[in-house]
């Protein structure tokens, strides 16, 4: 497996660099970008946290708006962003090139329908096939922790909870809590899973906390209550009402003024860090 | 003069916020962003830091990108972001579309060249009408810093060193800091001041830094050693021996191994704020 590298950048005496591989799961060329912290330079390894961002993004949205490196660099803690769904010319759209659904909007799930099943693999390219390319190619450990905002916080939920032996911790920014009973969710789901909707809750936050059965990890939510989808999209409240229910250790917490942008999650993103770091 | 606001977020328990106004300098519509830092909430002033970006920025870059929020709501200090050129349809562009003139890139002088005369006159815009715009309207006093990147650089040290009684101090990151004598600054100056190059050197810093005989300001810069643009186009030396002829009091610093994004800028810029607040 080649790694083409597109860009490297010097940031917080770490380094920022781009790359693009063609990926088995997508069948198609994927890019990432990673933040490797000054610890590396020394030979050292360190743990890694796995950003998902939301729609219409790529792998470069959170590295140049997010404001994370100097936690991230003061802490050792590498930092991946994949991009949000496959590209190129033989990459299926949405018919009418919406931005919630088909390129940029992959939902990080296994497409079950033609003729977004020939690459819409973002599932298992995130669980699998990243981390893997990643932990052989980096000085990385494999101490994992998972992230993302709104339709990447839905992702970060989602594929901690089905995968909790993969990651030591969780966290999410204004996720898409609860996608089987919101448009986003419904539409994306539909379209990449069929009509089926009981094969929609296996990628479900509040579903899959619900009836957690899995190994509980330490989740930390942040979702500001000025967020113009809190109600419609969101549902931070049926995701409160799961962990209550498998009593499941959430903390959720509600930010008064905050709205669904970057500023937001400029905010709060070191404390993030700082809550993946006590768990590696 | 009114202003109409175009955005408002919440970002580290501050805020976020553009607006657009007509302008009586450049005689169009203008846009600026102003980070308003918590201590506004309670009625108290707080000093500015006026940022001016580079070439093909607007507004925004700097505010998204530049993660400077978290230590300027800490010392207290707002940031106001002009664009980097008028902007309308009946604003003159380079004839040839290219990044390094016209739209995007009004090098922070008054152009006396038609058809440019007409709207490019973002010296008086950035010097006095901003300024008087931002006092009358949000709880700042008149301390003001100035700051800004590569042409934002050259604009940020030649606007200081013309006006040191309105400026407690002056910083830059990548300035252009020699534009009579490098490729965009000729480009730039011969299209807004014309041929004679004599009407050239009072927006040159390292020509005005020579011969200062203004108030000497705290000044530092600092200049990533990997940057692509260093040595055709952004001149540091040039500047470090007009301080020494002038004995003015920069502070110059290479940065070994980074480049002129704003990957650099990011890394440096709380410095920068701590830098402008202990002249405050």
């Amino acid at each position: 497996m080649s790694l083409d590298i597109l860009s490297s950048a010097k940031v917080f005496d770490g380094w920022h660099k781009q790359y693009r591989h063609q990926s088995t799961s997508t069948r198609c060329e994927m890019r990432f970008a990673i933040f490797l912290p000054p610890q590396t330079a020394t030979g050292e390894k360190v743990p890694v946290l796995y950003w998902l961002s939301g729609l219409t993004c790529t792998e470069e949205n959170f590295m140049q708006k997010a404001g994370a490196f100097a936690e991230a660099a003061k802490l050792g803690i590498a930092i991946v962003a994949p991009d949000t769904s496959p590209r190129g010319e033989m990459v299926a759209d949405d018919a009418e090139g919406s931005y919630d659904f088909g390129l940029g909007a992959g939902f990080y799930v296994n497409a079950t329908q033609a003729p977004f099943d020939q690459h819409y693999q973002m599932y298992d390219y995130v669980v699998s096939e990243l981390p893997n390319l990643i932990e052989e190619h980096f000085p990385v450990t494999d101490q994992r922790a998972i992230s993302g905002h709104s339709m990447g916080g839905h992702g970060s939920l989602m594929i901690a909870l089905r995968n909790s032996e993969r990651y030591s911790s969780a966290s999410a920014f204004s996720p898409i809590a609860n996608p089987i009973n919101c448009p986003w969710g419904q539409k994306a789901f539909k379209g990449y899973l069929g009509d089926n909707e009981s094969d929609w809750t296996q990628y479900d936050s509040s579903e899959l906390m619900k009836r957690s059965e899995n190994k509980q990890l330490p989740m930390l939510v942040d979702q500001g209550d000025a967020d113009n989808f809190l109600d419609e999209q969101l549902r931070p409240q049926t995701l409160v009402d799961a962990a209550e229910l498998s009593q499941y250790p959430l903390t959720l917490r509600m930010q008064p003024g905050y709205d669904h942008s970057y500023y937001f999650i400029s905010t709060f993103i070191s404390e993030h860090l700082r809550f993946h770091s006590r768990y590696f």
